[in-house]
């Protein structure tokens, strides 16, 4: 999604000649091109895919729109195992129309995760709550902390369902750091994904993720974090930002290949 | 704040019209009528200042801006006093520019604490740290937990340091009733806001807080926790929302006074 302006091919062309050997798919530019093309392609190239974002929206009341969320779900995992990645992320879901229980619907979530994580095991892929920005609770996501994220997957077996930590999300939690020993702990940090926090945030807030070191977030302090807590997978940078997408995709990968070395290696 | 339109007689006016025997004030309003001025004309009116809005922004590093907050917060103690309130609100300031160390922004809110409580205290003033979102945790306000607030609070006697509760910053945070728990047992609720949660958030997030009944959060379950703490004194509500400024001042606080009746004690 960093660089969505990117047809398939484009980005796969694109991350060959910058030497980089693992990519974050969405499903939505995956069934654009197509499933099938898309495995395909990657696997053609080199190519291993990270995850696959996003499964979730759990959060509703009526069955029959929590049947075909679950069915929806179902699909993602089958769509991550053709991928050949055994990790696929969560974006809960925020309160439904016109609720105020956000108890209730982190509950759902809950059942939810018991009916998909089985499934999930029997295709191979690990489920991965993402802890979503406060500024998201109402209509995104319900779970606000990586404390939340870990309550819910720790009703499960760490094989079955664990966690995303994002930098944009929990960079001012002072919590987070003990809650990233508790995740690596128990075995359940399943991605990790970098952006920056720069302000002043866009209209609905969704498309102002910084590119790496122009914001407010340490990402060599967050990825010490993680790897003190045993992490070793892949480092995913997730930037949604209209800038970016603007702009020249195969510049903008590059850039964010450079400034990934700048910010967190160097 | 909430009716920004209404001059200051305006204000005292509309709330002897309808009865309202409270208000907050904010710095600004009072200065641009005059801080005299201002407290006859509330003190004549037989209207109580519930507190006064803000003092703080105490994160800066550069010591010639340290000392220009400080004796800015000493006026605010100041004029809080000749209004006749006994709660200064404070929001505590952002990073500074190119910084990207939350904690010691933290600590110097702390520094400047242990100066500035002695003399609120020597004026029969209270400071009430307020937490504010984390979307603001950047650049406004580095403290975004009721927890972070009381870490800072409890350094001092409760009646120099306590907190602020406002819905609308701490309403997705699982972890926030036990705070006020907390707080309530350590006397220091210091004041109670209320605004409701409503997306998508505008440009810049600042003023897209929501009229009571029109957004995401229980207000009665808010003010039952803090009520349950023991906090017996007013309930403000605080709305930053350019729909409520573009509209008439008096015709808003009437609606607001009906839905704080409607949303809050039916």
């Amino acid at each position: 999604m960093t660089v969505r302006q990117l047809s398939m091919p484009e980005l796969v062309d694109a991350c060959r000649e910058l030497g980089i050997g693992n990519v974050g798919l969405w499903r939505e530019p995956v069934q654009t091109y197509g499933l099938e093309e898309t495995t395909k392609l990657v696997r053609d190239a080199g190519l291993t895919v990270t995850t696959l974002c996003r499964g979730g929206f759990f959060t509703a009341v009526d069955p029959d729109a929590r049947a075909v969320a679950l069915a929806d779900n179902r699909r993602a995992v089958d769509e991550a195992a053709a991928l050949g990645t055994d990790t696929l992320v969560l974006v809960s879901g925020g309160l439904p129309s016109g609720s105020r229980d956000l108890h209730g619907a982190r509950e759902r979530i809950g059942d939810a995760l018991a009916e998909l994580g089985p499934y999930a095991e029997s295709r191979g892929v690990r489920l991965a709550i993402e802890a979503l920005h406060p500024m998201y609770a109402s209509d995104r996501c319900v779970v606000s902390t990586l404390a939340q994220a870990l309550d819910l997957a720790e009703r499960f077996p760490a094989h079955q369902v664990g966690v995303t930590v994002d930098t944009y999300h929990i960079w001012w939690d002072d919590s987070a750091p003990e809650q990233i020993e508790r995740a690596g702990a128990g075995g359940r940090i399943h991605s990790f994904q970098l952006a920056d926090w720069t302000t002043p945030l866009p209209q609905g807030v969704l498309n102002g993720r910084g590119q790496l070191g122009d914001g407010s977030i340490d990402m060599r302090e967050w990825t010490r974090y993680v790897a003190a807590a045993g992490y070793t997978g892949p480092i995913e940078v997730e930037l949604f930002n209209e800038e970016l997408w603007a702009r020249d995709g195969r510049e903008v990968l590059a850039e964010t290949a450079a400034r990934f070395i700048e910010h967190v290696f160097q």
